[in-house]
């Protein structure tokens, strides 16, 4: 038996999300049935950040274990192979210890959120940015988001049906960039609440639009209640970004 | 009677090119029927830089005269309502003056070519780039693309049905960048050759590849002789990227 993981890249439009549903089309059914149809075997496979409908993957990683013995190049072009023509993709497939765990092993994980801001709607970047009419401010929106690094009980950014144990966790980074109409978030923690990246990215923009001030934002945070909370962020401008693990 | 320049972004994948075909849907019918829809008025797109059936533009331009009395956020956001649901955006509207034309005032083109060269299939890129399966070098790229730098005989990288009257053209720039799997190429000239920039990129990759020394790509180009040539790249990494006007 060998545990293999995968990196994998895909975009989110044309599936349910990651994690298998009855009726619809996951990455994950993709991914399972084309590794089933080069090895025979049946697997389960086990990832990094589960994504929502709409989210996109630029790193995602997940793990299998296989009974059949073969080498990492064969692994990554039979699953390719046996995975068009939907559009995700293994990156990379490699050996690793049996106690790895594409879950639970994580250190970090990244993800980046895009925004175009501008009022013509969107053609190169259809489905892969959220679309403002308006402009946002850049400063106003990373002096909210250094409010945010650190240890804090994350509840105005956590989605209801959030299944963490706790509210409370450590945000590494919030890198906001601006370039022209073309902004994007970028942020790196341990793990991430349930919508906390998208919740975090629609309040930011309520500060960068000018209908919140800081201290708005700050009485928001503070109150630990995601009814003070701005709108969630909408999933097709998310992309799951990379993944840290400890040296295997 | 105002004469009106739009700078237009468009997914070439939706459209079987610019110009308009009798039973194929082209970017020109979209934006002229578009333009009808909102002033009762037919009108005739005239565009810097025709593209073929799957090429995207980031900045193309085009003219058309309307006696409709207007103004230019009104010009882009009506275009923009009426083109929905295709990919093609109104960047920006500006009236010109009459002498003004969006083909034969261009001092500049610019077109930006995509590759990515990795064994896995694209996935966030699918559509807007060449895949290739193995990498490329891009010194001897570099080394052979300054040759095409100046004023030469383009018939090497000229498909067989240009309507340009001579071969001879100048080159301004040919720049390859490369990070990681991702190399792009960024060409300006005044004018281009039917098919130049595909056939130039195509032939380039022979280079890089290592399957043509410089030697042969030098003897290639000085042939001129397109069955002399490389292959020509797919239409679907290329990108019309910008054109220069005098001061208006």
């Amino acid at each position: 038996m060998t545990r293999w993981k995968l990196t994998i890249e895909y975009g989110g439009s044309g599936f349910c999300g990651w994690q298998r549903q009855a009726h619809d089309l996951s990455v994950q059914q993709v991914l399972e049935e084309a590794i089933t149809k080069f090895s025979g075997e049946t697997v389960t496979l086990h990832v990094a950040g589960r994504t929502d409908a709409g989210v996109h993957a630029r790193a995602q990683v997940a793990h299998f274990d296989l009974t059949k013995d073969t080498d990492a190049d064969t692994v990554r072009d039979a699953v390719n192979f046996h995975a068009k023509p939907h559009l995700v993709a293994v990156l990379h497939a490699e050996k690793v210890p049996d106690d790895f765990h594409a879950r639970f092993s994580a250190i970090k994980r990244s993800y980046r959120y895009q925004i175009i801001c501008r009022r013509a709607p969107l053609a190169l970047l259809a489905g892969q940015a959220w679309h403002l009419p308006k402009p946002l401010e850049l400063a106003p929106m990373q002096e909210a988001a250094a409010l945010l690094i650190g240890n804090h009980d994350f509840s105005t950014f956590r989605a209801v049906n959030c299944q963490s144990n706790s509210p409370v966790k450590t945000l590494d980074a919030l890198e906001i960039i601006g370039e022209g109409e073309h902004i994007t978030f970028t942020t790196t923690a341990r793990s991430f609440l349930y919508h906390q990246v998208r919740n975090m990215v629609g309040t930011l923009a309520l500060v960068g639009s000018g209908q919140w001030d800081i201290n708005e934002f700050k009485a928001a945070f503070a109150a630990r209640d995601r009814r003070k909370g701005g709108p969630t962020a909408p999933a097709h401008g998310l992309f799951f970004w990379e993944t840290t693990y400890p040296q295997i």
